[in-house]
């Protein structure tokens, strides 16, 4: 199929790579348009723009860093919308607020052009072994055109509904569950510190019985290792997405408290430098409010 | 080996019906002396008192409900440290405090007698398939007698250290980890909700992706289910735990917000006249809050 | 001296009459114009538009209700800018966030217009006396002329710097002092009644000794008297205050608990249905909590 | 009449001078006898123990430290039930418990003596001048005879109800008004401070306008110039308070998200090393999160 890809940061050079070495037509546009090179000498085609990217093909994939990215992207100077056919569609796989996901499927269909949301779960290995998960929502033909698609990309597509903000507040949620379960952690490591049992053990107990989740043994091990930076999510990112949550909670009259709570800990450590660091970070605010020092 | 067992509730039941399945030479007393008659039918002893179990015995097992509980059994009249023999080993399976693990320890200190804390992670039916989890925490001597009865119990037993408190600590922790994974649960489903989006759906992608720990999976499955009427346990054990944690975060001068939520999410429980339900039911405090009616 | 006015709701209206009776030649724009009638029958002039009102004045003040509405009246269609003389002065007298006080500087700079935040403290009928409190900040020049017009205003004139934003952030400040009191005031009272105590009388202990301030007295008899129905401030407004007070803490990277809290409360209470009552209702989400009924 | 008093702390011996200037014939008590010396000097009767210190005597007024200091002082070895006349008063002026309220109203009562709660806000200079505000509960007829001497110590009695708890639940919500207004403030003074605002300014503008309670400027002023080693309260006895708060919030089910915030802040307090420093330093908790450093 022809397919158009827009943003080749990790996780989106990651996607483009799976597709193209599925047998798809694949026509890549990046802001930094070296990030396309090796993908180019494996077949793919380089577009000089978003509308480049767009002309011609079934499906455009975005996978860009915010919502203002996604627009400008969509229905800025040569974006996608100049360009898309009618009843091609944009699929937005990036991480954005519900209120994004209302614009560009507002400004697609003005233009008799389709829009779904596609977001995923998973790592850039995971992408690029076609193992992420896919939480799709759009109208039902649209997802249904788009799904062989997605199955390339992910081992499981799961469907959230025919209004496409639906997808990205249960992603926005699976973020949110991450955030929180760090936090989580970082109470229990820094109680049982304190008390003189290393973290160590409290991870290997928990790991070891029904705390056993990927969420669990991934971002706690990195804590108790206190690996902060190498990061695969900054406390920035953490801090952005926490806002989309708390944005949604806030237009759907929902309190959050945990949320907000994760919030603090995000500013804190913006504000004690750790921005570009790995958001477990966030065991660091736990262990200095327990008076303990790095 | 002889041993005694206090306490036979539901916990308490199985883990001494599982002793006595293993060969072990069992004498068995609980306040109400009928619970214990099938297991007096099967071959265990019936003791009229705690002493009358701890006589005799190399080692005592507690299940008992409450710090005042093992405190009476193990300190009052005709209580464990009145029989045990000098050596001999009061072991408590209980989830209790730091506070009452010390006290426990220093009382049969004093008498020339040991202490060690063994708490167990699972359910009943756990305990009866000697599929528990189990942190014990003591001198090293004296857990390293316990452990072959504990590996009847367990199928696995993590230390935690020499201080007996310290496999409180761990216990509290991981029961924190529960109440606190309820929480983020039960707001993320009432965000999705008052979108229109089905809880289960949130539930289903969820645990098949990357929160599919028994802790999401267990408790999880209640919430969507709104199945709080057959409590595995209840609003009031939640909020005691809860204390505890925060009693241990007080000691140890560690703030603890998440644990500081849910006691206040519990409170409002108990309010609401939730007491005796499943302590999953904070699932209706967080929609209430989002104005989602019962 | 010449000026022009915007935005006649209560506030506006009484700060517009005093000025007129102060003896200035005033000039009233609002968005309903039957608002300014009583003014113009005391001889104010009606203009047509915000740039109408800013035609030939040495001052444009406007008191509107957020940040869309003064950007619209600044710099949209016949907007302030479009019209306002070099070196002429509008100063905003609203609740608006720190990112649009910095629009409306740069703004009118741009045009070579002025521009300072003249933020006010007080209710309609100290607007009307003159007592209201005034926080100001601009460049020292542009405050110097403001001051004479901003003391017909207020009892008195606080400085907060040269940053306009400034007075934007003490008065959002304020403006979170009075929320946070009132949830304060609220657990007091929940507290206090379901041990039986009427929480007027606490109100009478707390204003007869040391929390007599106008923020206990006022807010706090609405509270014990359940007066929710004439709204001097609703819920929706609190809302919309404290996520500015939130943006503020965010852009600033400092954590701010307790307006977080009171977020959640104002979402909950918007979630009841009570969006459009006084905010003190908050006490009602307190009460609700405590299992206290209505 | 002739009056006990026991406890010569700061707040204590002010108060007993108060009563022996008015006239009354008193005997002190003290656990460090020294601080009765100028007390004897002036006429008081210097008592060997509590119990000596309530023969005869028609009052006993005591002002100890916390629940373990005033049950010891009633009903230890030589306290005051073993010698209060019958029908005789112990009046608890400090701030304890609800449950030790109820321990010493039911002692008492068994022993057919009288007990009533008479707390008291206010510091020693005003102990001295009588101005304190007294909060008193009891049956009426004790608190009717007891008023004539509550009269001497405070410019103004409030009457709290029948029973006794009430005077100490209300005396806790007014300490916890105190701590969640230096919280309130340590937020709005850390996000102005982060802004390029003094919070000087801010709390000149707080006090010059609607937030001028003494509870603004009596903490506030020591908040903005960093005060902090001259304690009238620690944070030790702030945390203390807090938590007695939050225990009647658990009996009451009343959950207190203000509360529990500033018993965290406490706890980091004391896990920084402030142990014994001005509760109002707080506001470095706030100031730390937002990463401004001392």
């Amino acid at each position: 199929m022809k397919i158009g890809f827009l943003g080749l940061g990790a996780m989106g050079h990651a996607m483009a790579r799976r597709l193209l070495e599925a047998g798809h037509d694949l026509t890549v546009w990046n802001r930094t348009p070296a990030k396309a090179d090796d993908l180019v000498a494996k077949g793919a085609r380089r577009a000089e723009s978003p509308a480049d990217a767009a002309r011609g093909v079934e499906i455009v994939l975005s996978m860009l860093i915010d919502d203002a990215a996604v627009q400008a992207a969509a229905f800025g100077p040569d974006g996608v919308a100049s360009a898309l056919a009618p009843g091609a569609i944009h699929a937005c796989c990036g991480t954005i607020s519900l209120a994004q996901a209302h614009r560009l499927r507002d400004g697609h269909t003005e233009r008799g052009q389709a829009y779904a949301s596609a977001t995923v779960l998973g790592r850039p290995p995971a992408a690029e072994a076609g193992t992420l998960f896919v939480i799709a929502a759009g109208e039902e033909t649209v997802v249904t055109r788009l799904t062989p698609v997605l199955e390339v990309l992910g081992q499981r597509v799961f469907l959230a509904g025919e209004d496409p903000a639906k997808a990205n507040l249960v992603k926005l949620s699976l973020n949110f569950l991450i955030m929180s379960t760090i936090e989580q952690m970082a109470e229990v490591f820094a109680l049982n510190e304190k008390a003189g049992i290393d973290p160590k053990t409290v991870f290997e107990i928990m790991t070891g019985s029904f705390y056993n989740a990927p969420v669990h043994r991934n971002y706690g091990k990195m804590m108790v290792e206190r690996a902060y930076d190498d990061p695969g999510a900054t406390v920035r990112l953490g801090l952005k997405d926490t806002e989309m949550v708390l944005a949604a909670g806030h237009d759907l009259q929902v309190p959050l408290p945990y949320a907000a709570i994760a919030r603090d800990r995000f500013l804190a450590a913006m504000a004690a430098g750790d921005a570009d660091r790995d958001f477990v970070v966030l065991m660091e605010n736990a262990r200095r409010d327990a008076g303990l020092t790095r």
